[in-house]
C-alpha cells in the first residue's frame, strides 16, 4: 500500500466509528427508554476511547510526515493538511486533559441544567471557571498560546480568527441597529399567536412534503421527534429531528426546514470521501450557512409562500381560517426583542451572537472575570437590544454551550448568516428569476447550484476561501445587511 | 486489580461493544432509511473486527490460565466456564475461517432470498455445502471432531448433544403424532379468517396494554415495527419488534407477547452481571422456554381470556361484532396442517422442528446429501404432518436460518417449548390458584416466580441443569405432552 492508501484506511476505520457513535447520539436524543440512560453513556465512553485510539495511532503521524515531505500535491493539499490538524490535536492533548474535560463536561452540563432552574448564576460560575482554565491549557498545549480564543474559534471554523470576526462584527452591529430600529420603531406589529390546533400528524405530513421538495432525500435520512430540533448522521444516513407544538405550527415547520438545510448539505457532500477532508463539511460557518439560507432566505420568501400557503390552507383549513394571508406572511417574517436567542428572529439573531462573542474574547484576554458575566450581559442585552433580561435564566444562563466547554462556537451562527445572503445574491445574480421556482414549488436550480458551489468541494476551502470561492467576494455582512432590509424594511415600513 | 478485575474490565468492554452492536442491528431492522443500508454494513464489520479484537486478546486466555490453577470456587465458577468456551471458540478459529463464514453469510442469504423466491433449490444447494463444509471444518478446528453436530447445538445450548436430543424428541413425536391425530379428526374447525380492519394504532395501544401488564418494563424499553418481530438489546435497554396486519390481529398480538416473554427474561437478569454469565441468558432453549410461556401457556389460555375479552371488544367493538367468545377463544387456539413453519400453531409446530433435527443429524453425519434434502424433506413432512409441500419454496426453502450457517439452532426451539410446559406445571403446583390471578389480569405472581427460579440465575446452570434446578426434573416432553393435551383435547373433542 501507498503512504496515501495506508492514511485512508485509518480515515475510514476512523469515519466508520464516529458515524456509530453519532446514531448512539442520535438515538439517545430520541428514542432511549427512559431508564436506559445508564448503559448509553457507558456505550458512549467505550466509543470515544476507540475513536481516541484511533486518532492517536502513532502511524497516522508518521505517514503524514513522510507525505509533507513530498512536494504539495493540490488534490492531497487539503487531506493532509485537515489529517494534520485533527492528529495533532488529538495526540497533543494528554489522556488527563481529555479526561477532565469529559468529567466536567458532565459536571457542569448537570450544574448548568441546575442553575438555570433555580436561576441561581454563582453555583455555576466555578464550572465555567473551570471549563475556562482547561480551554487555556489546552491553548497551551497546542501552541496557541498568544491568542487563546482563536484556536476555541478554529476549532469549528478553520482559518477564522478573533481579530477577523471582530471587523466583521463591528461593520455589522453598525450596520444592523439603525435597521432594527426602524423596524422596531413601526407600527405595523406581527403577531404570532394566531395559530390554535395544529394536528401534529398533519404537521409532520406537511413539513415532509415541504422538505422533500426542498430536495431532502428520505431515502437516505429520516425525521424524528427529539427536544431540540438537531441534524446528525452523514450523507450516507442523514437523521434529522424536529418537535411539534398544536400551537406553534412554525416553529416545527421552519426548524425542520433549517434542518434539512443542515442535511442537504450533508447529502451534497461527496459520498466516496466522507472519511476525508473532500467528502466533510467545510466548517460550522459553512454549514450553518446552509440551513439559514434554506430557512430564511428561501423559506421565509414571498414566492415560496405563492407556492406553499394554498397547501397549508387545504392541510389547515379551519384553524387558517379568518387569518389573512398578510397576517401569515407577517407572521412569518416577525421581528421582535426577545431576551432568548433560540427563540429570536433572523434580524435580532445576529446581536444575540456579537453579545456572546463580546464576551468570549474578553474572557479569553482576561478583561472580564466569570463574576462579572451577568452584569456584562445584561448591560450588552440594553444596549443592543434594549431589553433587560429578567434574570439570569432568560440572560446568561439561557445557552447550553459553555456547559460543554464550547467557546467559539456562537460566532459560527453569525458568519453563517452573512455567508448565506452572499450566496443568496450570488445564486439570484447567476441563476435568472430563481425566485419563479419557488412560486411553483421548484428548488432544483438553486439546490444544483449549491451542490456545484459549495456541497461539493467538501471541506477543500474552509470558510473564507469558500466565501471567495462561491461568491467572488470576501466574506463581508454587506449582503447580510442588504437582506435584512430587502426583506424586512418594505413589510416594516408603516 | 486482581485477576478476577482484570477479566471484568475486559469482559465489560465486550459486553460495551456488543450492546452497541446489537442496536446497530436494532436500526437496520426498523428504522435504517432503505438506501442507507451500504454504510450500515461497513459499521457493522468496523463493530464485528473490533469486537473480535477484544475476545481474542491474548490477556484473557493469560488471566483464564491463572484463574483456572486455582481451586474452583462457586461463585466464579460459571463465568470462568463460559468465558474459557468464548475465548477458545474465537482464537481457534482462524481470521481467514472467520472471513470466510462472514462472507458466505452474505452470500448465502442472497442466494437463498433468490431461490425462494424462483423456486429454485439447485441453485441455492452449492452455498448450503460450503457451510457445512466450514461447520464441519469449525468442529475439527475446536476439537469436536468425533460428533460435530454436537458442536454446532452446544453453540445455542450448552452442555446438550444430538444424542439427549434424540431421546428426547422420539419420545415426543410418539406422543404427540397421537394427540395431533385426534385434534384434526374432529369436525370442529377453528376459523382465522374472521377478523377484518382491526386498525393498526388501537392493535398498538392494546398490545402495549397487554404486554405493560405482563410486566415488560417500557421505560427500560421500546415496541416497534420490523418485518419480523424480534427481540434484541439487553436488560438494560430492550428493543422488541412486531408487525401489524389489519385482517390478523391475533398475529401482533400474539407475536408481541412471544417478544415480550423474551424481554422479561432479559430484563431479569441481573442487571450487575450483563458482561459475565452470571448476568447472561442460559442459552437459546431457555430463551424460547419463556417467550412460549407467556405467549402459549399463558396467554391463550380462557383465564387470560376471561380478562382481555372484554377489553378487546371494548376497542374493537364492530369488527368484533358476531363473533362469539367461543369462536374467539378457538381461533386463539387453532391448531391445522401448514406446511409454513412461522405460521404454525404450538402443536404441529415441534414436529416442523422435529423434521429440521433428523435433517441436520444426518447432514453432519454424511448420511443425507444436500441435494437430496428437497426429497427428503418432502418425505418427512408428509408422515410426520400429512402434508406435501407444493413446491421447494413452501418446503425446503422456507427458512432462512441455513443460509446464515445456522445449524443446530431449530432444535433449541422444541426444547424451550418442553421446559416451558415444565415450568407451567411446576408453578402451577408451587402457586395456588395462579391462573384466578390471570383472569384478574395479574401476572406478577407468575413472573416474579420466574425471576426467582429462571431469570435471576443468568446462565449460572445451562439448559439441563436449569431444567432440574427450576422444575426439579430432568428434561422431558411429558410436561409439554399433557400441556397440549390439557389445553386443546376439550377444545376439540366433538
Amino acid at each position: 500500500m501507498t503512504p496515501f492508501e495506508e492514511l485512508t484506511e485509518k480515515q475510514k476505520r476512523i469515519q466508520s466509528l464516529e458515524s456509530i457513535s453519532s446514531l448512539l447520539g442520535w438515538d439517545e436524543q430520541t428514542l432511549l427508554p427512559e431508564d436506559s440512560a445508564d448503559q448509553r453513556q457507558d456505550q458512549n465512553a467505550t466509543m470515544a476511547s476507540i475513536i481516541h485510539e484511533a486518532k492517536t495511532d502513532l502511524q497516522i503521524g508518521a505517514i503524514l510526515d513522510q507525505m509533507e515531505k513530498e512536494p504539495r500535491d493540490e488534490k492531497t493539499y487539503p487531506i493532509l493538511r485537515d489529517a494534520r490538524i485533527e492528529f495533532d490535536r488529538a495526540t497533543k492533548l494528554p489522556a488527563s486533559w481529555v479526561e477532565k474535560h469529559a468529567r466536567l463536561c458532565s459536571e457542569a452540563y448537570h450544574a448548568w441544567a441546575a442553575a438555570r432552574k433555580n436561576n441561581d448564576f454563582p453555583s455555576y460560575a466555578p464550572y465555567l471557571q473551570r471549563h475556562l482554565d482547561l480551554a487555556l491549557e489546552a491553548s497551551d498545549l497546542l501552541g496557541w498560546s498568544e491568542k487563546p480564543y482563536d484556536l476555541q474559534i478554529d476549532f469549528y471554523d478553520p482559518g477564522v480568527d478573533s481579530a477577523t470576526i471582530d471587523n466583521l462584527f463591528s461593520e455589522l452591529k453598525t450596520e444592523l441597529v439603525p435597521v432594527l430600529d426602524q423596524i422596531l420603531g413601526s407600527s405595523v406589529q406581527a403577531r404570532t399567536d394566531i395559530f390554535k390546533g395544529f394536528s401534529v400528524d398533519k404537521q409532520k405530513a406537511f413539513l415532509e412534503d415541504v422538505t422533500s421538495s426542498l430536495g431532502f432525500n428520505y431515502k437516505r435520512g429520516r425525521i424524528d421527534i427529539s427536544l431540540h430540533p438537531f441534524c446528525s448522521g452523514n450523507g450516507a444516513d442523514t437523521r434529522m429531528t424536529t418537535r411539534f407544538h398544536e400551537d406553534n405550527p412554525l416553529d416545527s415547520l421552519f426548524s425542520s426546514i433549517h434542518e434539512t438545510g443542515h442535511g442537504l448539505y450533508e447529502q451534497g457532500l461527496p459520498l466516496h470521501s466522507l472519511h476525508n477532508a473532500l467528502g466533510k463539511a467545510a466548517g460550522m460557518g459553512a454549514h450553518e450557512s446552509q440551513s439559514r439560507l434554506w430557512e430564511n432566505q428561501v423559506s421565509r420568501s414571498r414566492a415560496f409562500w405563492e407556492h406553499y400557503e394554498p397547501k397549508f390552507r387545504e392541510a389547515f383549513p379551519s384553524q387558517l381560517d379568518g387569518i389573512s394571508s398578510d397576517e401569515l406572511y407577517l407572521a412569518i417574517n416577525s421581528v421582535s426583542r426577545n431576551p432568548i436567542r433560540v427563540d429570536s428572529d433572523e434580524v435580532t439573531y445576529n446581536l444575540h451572537i456579537i453579545i456572546r462573542f463580546e464576551i468570549e474574547k474578553r474572557l479569553f484576554a482576561g478583561e472580564l472575570k466569570i463574576e462579572e458575566l451577568p452584569d456584562f450581559w445584561n448591560a450588552q442585552y440594553k444596549e443592543l437590544l434594549g431589553i433587560e433580561p429578567r434574570n439570569d435564566a432568560e440572560g446568561v444562563l439561557q445557552d447550553v454551550h459553555w456547559s460543554g466547554g464550547s467557546f467559539g462556537y456562537f460566532p459560527s451562527y453569525c458568519l453563517g448568516n452573512m455567508l448565506a445572503a452572499q450566496l443568496w445574491y450570488t445564486a439570484l445574480d447567476q441563476l435568472p428569476n430563481l425566485q419563479d421556482d419557488f412560486s411553483r414549488g421548484d428548488f432544483s436550480r438553486l439546490l444544483t447550484w449549491l451542490r456545484e458551489n459549495v456541497h461539493k468541494h467538501g471541506a477543500r476551502y474552509h470558510l473564507l476561501e469558500l466565501s471567495k470561492q462561491a461568491t467572488g467576494q470576501a466574506l463581508s455582512p454587506k449582503s447580510l445587511i442588504r437582506y435584512l432590509q430587502d426583506r424586512y424594511l418594505p413589510l416594516y415600513q408603516k
